[in-house]
């Protein structure tokens, strides 16, 4: 086996347990690896650190899997970290949907997998893990018998690492419109074209926390996607639900949800660029009791995170002022690269130009299910954050 | 009325509405209000501030009670405020146990009121409050039509104001041990001897995060007090449950309340002092699947912060030396000297210690009947945290 020898003088972030090696980080490389294939990584006083996946073209150079000697990368190591992942989601109370593989945190980088009740949907987006997708699909069907698997591996970023973009069954076909349940209601998933892996499952305990501050209330949802924080809104009883969203089949499905969930009457879903809209409506002064906002990432990139902490903080001020004296805003963010501290400071920076107060309800992270390791930045993305405006 | 006027140049605290006006922030005081009178705030421009309270004794020369000039300091003020108050914790699902009154969150400073079922305790901690305290009997009367109210006026801070240390019925005498509902468990209160007012309902909501983690789990709990916690986990599923704490009389309240729930068998609690015996178990190699801690706040004051940072280390050292590999720990922190990120570093540093890596479950903060007021940090004062050790 290929072995790679670290530097004398490396951070300790690889010691310390973070999964990647970093080709400045490395001293030399000893056999003919190709890219995917598993390597040995050694300190530089040859001591063995770990084993992972190379890809010699990739800044990222090894991915580690294991920092057991003698634990082989096989199909019985997929199974044991499958099953692993599993029970831990058991042991934190999810049952039907979750998150079963977030990557790096459970220890197989760049692998996604997401279980929607009976049907699992996944991602290989780095080589090294992909090479490994039989062995991945055979430890979900050991494991969970299921109905069906996909892969949505529709991605941009495996082009960096040089796959094709695709997606399709790794099971026998099934009729990919699925429906979930999810806090005691129903949604429509499209496992094939909806957005990610069809659902986004990590706000799925977030949006409970909504319960009981919609109750009566005049109810915005803007960026509402396929309505799922909206129609839990109307069946919490809100008085009425009015959500926006710029993607035509968004609102499409909007509107299928609100049917399925028999809340059509109380719930409005438009097409429109949220953007401007509330832009213009806090022009006229329009008032709400609950606006809800879940905005895109706005970016992607460190180098244009002013981009995001000024789209951030202007559609939260948008949002902040369509809220009546004492009413709530709901608000999120999914980047990584915005993280907790700064995302309040922006939506305080948000009130200051409001002349708002803020009393928090409650702030939370994405759903447990989506492990954050400590010391691992980029596996905290999410915040979602209720506070009354005085 | 006394008119009180600010400097020309004083920060933007007081200006951006928190209710504290420092003696050195006073330009001059006209008019001959004694201590505990209501007061009018000017700025240094002669514009009404704000209308509150005054001690010429202490170092908050004025508590801020309104920012409306129309606004008389009258039995409806108050009514008015525990009504919004009530309204805002309905808003958020509480209904039977709930602070009702949260000092200066809630707009009326050194006010606590907690409702235990049909039961109100409350605590006026200034001279400016306590003058008050009828028309609050009165507002609470007139809002609940409760069994009880009682004061637990036991409180030192108050010696600070000039005033003396009590404890008694403001209705007619009832009995002061109570039993209330919470999470679908019972406990008991002991409304005239408790700590604080009786019982601690800020973990209240974070009580039903252990839920899952315990199951079929041996939990260990120190730090016990009433054993709250440790009920919870019983009733949750755990295969056993050992909770311990320093005092014989919380020892005594803990295996009453798990007569009280039918889960005695599964629980034994002990009068021991838990930093010392969890160093032992260390030594012996103990494990367990839980480790809950929820201990003192260490110190007071900010001058003695590191023995805060210090306790907090060891004990969450300790506390993950006990959990199994993949097991959990719970632990909280209830100063504000302490706040959530330098809370997070503590436990960092123990994880480092004891060469664990952390993945979190969930990181709370107080349930949100105590609300947090952006930019008034002593409103933050509680952290919960469970983290899987692997």
């Amino acid at each position: 086996m290929t072995k790679i020898t670290l530097n004398r003088k490396i951070g300790q972030r690889v010691l310390n347990g973070h999964p990647w090696v970093f080709a400045n980080e490395v001293n030399r490389v000893e056999g003919n690896a190709e890219a995917g294939a598993i390597v040995d990584v050694h300190t530089h006083d040859d001591k063995f650190l770990g084993r992972g996946y190379f890809n010699p073209k990739s800044q990222i150079l090894v991915r580690i899997l294991t920092r057991k000697k003698n634990e082989e990368i096989n199909d019985d190591f997929f199974l044991r970290k499958l099953s692993e992942a599993w029970k831990h989601r058991q042991q934190m109370g999810y049952k039907e949907n979750c998150r079963l593989i977030f990557g790096e945190a459970d220890g197989l980088p760049q692998l996604i997998i997401d279980k929607f009740n009976d049907y699992l949907v996944l991602q290989t987006l780095a080589l090294g893990i992909d090479v490994w997708k039989d062995s991945i699909v055979k430890a979900i069907q050991q494991i969970f018998q299921p109905k069906g698997i996909y892969e949505r591996n529709d991605v941009p970023i495996r082009e960096l690492e040089g796959m094709e973009q695709k997606k399709g069954f790794l099971s026998e076909p099934f009729d990919t419109n699925i429906i979930i349940n999810e806090n005691g209601l129903k949604f429509h998933v499209d496992i094939a074209n909806g957005q990610k892996t069809g659902y986004f499952l990590d706000q799925q305990d977030n949006r409970r926390h909504i319960q009981h501050i919609v109750k009566d209330a005049e109810v915005l949802g803007a960026f509402t996607y396929t309505g799922t924080f909206e129609i839990h809104a109307a069946k919490y009883g809100a008085k009425s639900v009015h959500g926006l969203d710029i993607s035509e089949s968004a609102i499409a499905m909007c509107n299928k949800n609100a049917e399925l969930n028999g809340v059509a009457d109380k719930c409005k879903f438009e097409c429109v660029n949220a953007f401007d809209v509330l832009k213009t409506w806090v022009k006229e002064g329009k008032q709400y009791d609950v606006v809800m906002l879940d905005p895109p990432s706005f970016t992607k990139s460190r180098a244009t995170i002013q981009k995001a902490i000024t789209g951030y903080k202007e559609i939260n001020l948008r949002g902040m002022k369509l809220v009546k004296p004492g009413g709530f805003l709901v608000t999120s963010s999914c980047t990584n690269l915005v993280q907790p501290d700064l995302f309040l400071e922006i939506i305080q920076m948000a009130a200051k130009d409001a002349r708002r107060q803020l009393r928090q309800v409650t702030f939370q992270t994405q759903s447990s299910d989506h492990p954050i390791v400590w010391g691992w930045e980029n596996t905290h993305y999410l915040k979602f954050l209720i506070v009354q405006v005085l």
